[in-house]
């Protein structure tokens, strides 16, 4: 999967990280662990105290990280929950404006309108790696959260070509396959595949907890794995998937109408067979992607004429860019 | 969890399975293996050649295998999916009418309905482990399937005790935790924790796959695992769905007015919290029974007056019976 003679040797340019959570701590560390130059800024000192304790180079000041970016031309990535994003995309324009910027966040619609709200000049292309678990802190961190994962890159129409692939091989070092996208397309597809499986889950813990005590008593395989995510702490849950509040309502009106189709049939003739069979056929096609080797985007010059669309229309068939 | 001191020794009476799948066969492997005398039924001659060569004692004889257990007055157990089970209990009725018969198949009300059509005096003691997977056949039978699994056994009033007992050793020889219910109760928790997170999963697949081939390939942890069930064999997911259609569709109905209510907020307030907060505490509360030990049932004689009504009062605070 991963061609070692594909993976792009060390950026030159530095990367800086803003917020050392479980996606920006584990990306200093496997970016460090590579070799490559990085260090990052997170508004707690205890977590700069931990990364630094474990060889890491971290910040609690970060007006002078990112004068240290400004002066070292890095890739400077946003890897702060939401409501922390003004806040950092202004000290961004403040105080290292020329830097390429990227993101980790979830929801690109947001992002880029924050962005554009607190930076209008930025040199911004967004990101969002698929990858994330329901722990959170520097503990939780991973060097090898993003091996094989997905990548999302924003490959929208105008995107600047050499900033694309500081942020494309950026993901690349990380271990992940890149996969290019339009942001509408990006959050449209994550509000089917994870902000609606969020609210799926919390339904159905909340509909098997309402029932007895002897119910969750009896509960089994189906019932703790379809409801995992409904653990995910409330506020991050809120903060993603308000985020992405008009794809989400169209993924909710589909379901709620998939299930009102369900329930008619069931109750005026007995069968659960067409939600059962879409379900399986689904889970079929989802499995048949997963557990194969994606296919590779190929014969796409980053910056000829036309490429970010051709880089798209690739990427909407489930294929990746390996550099 | 298992103390070895309360596990019972060898049921004086030999286990008859009828039905070597996943369940029964796994129930065969556990016991025979356990030294306890125990012999089964399967209608294709390549599972029984397959249990034979592993080492156990199995026939496609059904008339045969059943005056066997009418002669050494074994305990039956109904293993075979639902469409089966009127043919085997006729069968039952005619080879081996005094055994004591249980079953392990999903809903109790409509096993009980078949038991009561096709063998009007049987010595009936419903059960279901709540254990199991997408696998399916005598290569996916476990031994280890059972351990630390709930096996709920039917307490509806009038039970005999001796039977109850029968049914009830058979699960902790097995390994499980004895959960005790009426059979209603029964059926409408497994439609809470176990049929409704298949309709959900289903939905869900669907509405994610029904977006893009990016969206597939951007999907991870969330849509795997709150899908996984939809990969469940569709006639085996139909049959155990609309067997409890009265009980799915309340639980159904309740899960679609949450779901409309949460669009209504998310599209007029632009919030998801009340869903996900409930989802959340569902979810909390599911952890902390799931991952303590369970509290055992105690001071109840199996047969004085009023058990069946304690051991269900236990039973749906969430207790086990642990013999």
């Amino acid at each position: 999967m991963c061609d070692p003679e594909k993976v792009p040797h060390h950026n030159a340019r530095p990367v800086c990280i803003l917020g050392l959570g479980l996606i920006g701590g584990s990306l200093l560390r496997v970016l460090a662990d590579a070799g490559q130059p990085a260090y990052g800024y997170n508004r707690s000192p205890q977590t700069v105290n931990e990364a630094t304790a474990a060889g890491y180079d971290a910040s609690s000041d970060l007006a002078a990280v990112l004068q240290r970016a400004a002066g070292d031309d890095a890739l400077v990535v946003l890897a702060t929950p939401v409501p922390a994003l003004p806040a950092m995309v202004a000290a961004v324009a403040e105080h290292a404006p020329g830097t390429v910027l990227t993101d980790v966040v979830s929801v690109k619609e947001e992002v880029s309108r924050i962005v554009a709200a607190g930076h209008p000049g930025a040199r911004y292309v967004g990101g969002h790696p698929m990858a994330g678990t329901a722990e959170s802190g520097w503990a939780a961190t991973d060097p090898g959260l993003f091996t094989g994962a997905m990548w999302m890159v924003a490959t929208d129409d105008g995107t600047d070509p050499q900033d694309w692939l500081d942020v494309a091989r950026l993901a690349r070092l990380a271990g992940a396959m890149v996969v290019p996208a339009a942001i509408d397309a990006h959050d449209r597809a994550v509000a089917a595949i994870s902000h609606n499986p969020h609210l799926t889950a919390a339904v159905t813990a909340t509909v098997g907890a309402g029932e007895s005590a002897l119910a969750l008593r009896l509960a089994a395989g189906s019932f703790r794995d379809g409801t995992r995510v409904a653990g995910t702490a409330p506020d991050l849950q809120r903060a993603m998937l308000e985020g992405n509040a008009m794809a989400l309502l169209n993924t909710l009106s589909e379901t709620i109408d998939r299930l009102v189709a369900a329930r008619d049939a069931l109750r005026d003739r007995g069968s659960v067979e067409v939600i059962v069979a879409d379900g399986h056929r689904a889970r079929e096609r989802y499995e048949a992607i997963a557990q194969a080797a994606p296919q590779p985007i190929d014969d796409v010059q980053i910056g000829a004429s036309g490429w970010e669309a051709e880089l798209r229309r690739q990427g909407h068939l489930g294929r990746v860019w390996l550099g």
